[in-house]
């Protein structure tokens, strides 16, 4: 099946682009490469889902926003190529605001790790890292960065 | 001497590759690079070593965790190319689960460090970062990632 | 303007390269890409601005600790290749050790990227992630790692 209908079928509109910040720049390119900056969970401007999981936020909801970013950063990406143009997801790294005492990254992580198998198949299989942070920009519950191959 | 030879010589024996998981894979490659997913200190199965450095567990502990990483890792590679083809380490990162007042998290890196350039000599220096984080998955004392260079 | 001329208007005079450290070194090539090891904020061989943001330390003194690091990460690149090879900053990753209640790290790391943007013009704009650490090596504030294409 095709990316296109693959979000179709997942019931995904991608938001639009998150704008270019001042001081750095939401993708760039370097080669067959492209490096997404950190996504947040920025969803119509609004940040979803402030806080730490373990201490006021469950795994769930930590896993809905980093699919925000996740799509956020596919956003991102389609500013520079077509999804279609995408080889492959090459790593995915997430970062999740948490307690010391939570141990379960890897459960948050699999929220972004399935939503872009689900959209990009094979091609979306990846390396991934999952970390727990103490805290994150404004508040953000997650954090999540791509590398893709073009 | 050889890559075969210096294994034999610091008496590694590789583990079998990290097994595939649901939502992601252990290694990716883009083009002339390899990503490793975050390897934690899995030894036939089982997570050794869990907690925090500076808390429950001293340095050399936590080195020794992250050997057992560093091998999961190149395991990992091996089953896309071979360990000789391998043209450079590029970059490792090294994150420390640990108390926030532990400040020597490059101690711990250096036992990945010193095992890389023992396997692959000259070919074997990299770039290298290594981070104190509030806690990693499955309480995992730490998580190492490579980039390689085919 | 030339890399040169904006060093001079910015009164920049860009410090000795980081000494290649036993076990790893400050930077590593692969292909056109140019990897730095994490950058701490060491000036004339001392650490500066030792600490947590949040904690005992303000966000301007870290930002200028950033700055150091960034100039000790181009540095660390000039051993490789002349300035005006760099083709692009691709990927900046600025780690801030921090209080869990601190979420400015994106002003942190505005330091690095409008330093960046002011050395190298639009080749400067990259994408970056920001996150708060618990704790960095030597217990310092800050740590930076650089991708750059060449």
């Amino acid at each position: 099946m095709s990316i296109e209908s693959n979000l179709k079928r997942l019931g995904i509109i991608l938001p639009p682009a998150p704008s270019a910040i001042a001081a750095y720049i939401p993708v760039k390119r370097a080669g067959n490469l492209i490096f997404t900056s950190g996504q947040i969970p920025l969803k119509e401007g609004l940040l979803v889902n402030q806080g730490r999981v373990g201490k006021n936020l469950s795994i769930e909801k930590a896993g809905e926003s980093l699919e925000i970013c996740c799509l956020n950063a596919l956003s991102a990406i389609q500013t520079l190529v077509k999804l279609s143009e995408i080889k492959n997801i090459s790593k995915i790294s997430v970062f999740v605001a948490c307690d010391p005492e939570f141990y379960e990254q890897h459960l948050v992580a699999n929220y972004a790790s399935n939503l872009l198998i689900g959209i990009f198949e094979e091609k979306g299989k990846h390396a991934r890292s999952a970390l727990g942070v103490s805290s994150l920009p404004l508040n953000s519950c997650v954090e999540l960065e791509l590398v893709v191959e073009i």
